[in-house]
């Protein structure tokens, strides 16, 4: 296996492992070099007070892929966010959440990623939100997924 | 009642109606002008792939305690988060979440909060995370909860 | 004028009339509906203490241009800067800093924005920060720039 | 000199050696362990268009200052700003600013730090700006100040 298609083993394992996003049943779509994407069906259980997506699903949907995709260009280490922006653009109604993450500066001790999530009302994708994070690159291979 | 205890009535209520806060079963511990503070008991369906609590709960429970923040600053109107930051410091091992967030600064059209999230690991506390969030808030009674 | 064009002359006056812009020497070079794209040469008393350009140069020159992208669909109305939050990819050597900000989501209240800044070092250009931006619509016609 | 004075030392030469913070004329007040202290009097040059100080000075000052205060923590290694997030959460009139930063996270590899600036309008001092800013831990002394 070349490093990307490796990570993606690594990454489908760790969507597995990852109890949360086993709980919010996170997908993952499409992994490669520098880019990951999710989607996600929206259970009533994930709504807020106005019938919208909470936004800590959002934030967590984001954060997890844009972690994705930093980890496509880690090689075989692993990443930890070590902050993230998150913008709310427009309240996410609809039954889909669907992100796509991409790597803006891949360095050897920190990861820059961004994502943006989509919603989809009645067929129609709107933007509901961006997210920019940094994350670390572990040195310690015990800190490594496993 | 005073709008403090009008706004930790409606906050108890948004705590209650919004499904995603009860999914996790966060409480609301304390309520005052400018201060709000919650709690949560780490369920094992809320930990990532390393056993500590996801990232992604921990950005709702101080998104979702900064809004109660702002929201007793808001008189009789709802506040909607627009964006927000948080800084993760360290690993939240143990089973208890405790968050507490106040007001920076309580504008007539947005409010900028702040939240603290400390982890319980058998009897101590160590700060996990900090988020920094601005809220609009809303004209439309209709945005409202409600 | 359409609205872009009056947009266009009064951020031409906004950059004249900011002092530290006309100190800073930040020119304006393209202005259009939802994007503006300034530049900046490099005066020595703007480096830091390793020679490269200082922070807090890149951060003005990328909030104001994305200020500038905001103001270009706000129609009449003056645009302030709530917060922002800046990544810097890369140190900034060379001469000369380019900055492109494009508007990510214009609504009534509210505008996001995003700035990418980059350095010119002997003819290549380096992609070196990355902000992005909330700003306020200003009601007040008194709070407009005048 | 133990290393909070040689921390001292340097980040005084840091603030002479910074060609951006002496033009700005940035002082250091205050130095210690998880601590800094800055002021700066407000140059015309120094302004927006309405007459308040810019942004970008605001942003300037707080990033220096919160990254002096991360040097009091690292020991004999320099540090390097990875990002920062600023709310403005008032207009900076008057004559003066200062600026108070503090350590809220030394890691090893990273640092977080927060600044407060506040403005001083005929003797009232009033919080216009908050930052949280992620440092690096540079391992290369070549990295360093030097």
């Amino acid at each position: 296996m070349n490093p990307v298609e490796a990570g993606a083993d690594e990454v489908r394992n760790i969507f597995y492992r990852a109890n949360f996003i086993r709980d919010l049943d996170i997908r993952l779509d499409k992994f490669a070099e520098g880019l990951c994407e999710t989607s996600l069906v929206v259970q009533e259980r994930l709504r807020q007070q106005h019938g919208f997506v909470h936004g800590g699903v959002i934030a967590t949907l984001a954060d997890h892929t844009a972690g994705g995709a930093a980890r496509s260009v880690s090689g075989t280490k692993d990443v930890l966010t070590v902050e993230f922006k998150i913008n709310y653009l427009r309240p996410a109604s609809g039954d889909r959440l669907r992100c796509s993450a991409t790597v803006l500066r891949a360095g050897k001790t920190a990861i820059v990623a961004e994502a943006l999530v989509y919603a989809n009302n009645a067929g129609e994708e709107v933007l509901v939100a961006k997210l920019t994070e940094t994350l670390f690159v572990a040195d310690d291979p015990k800190a490594r997924a496993g």
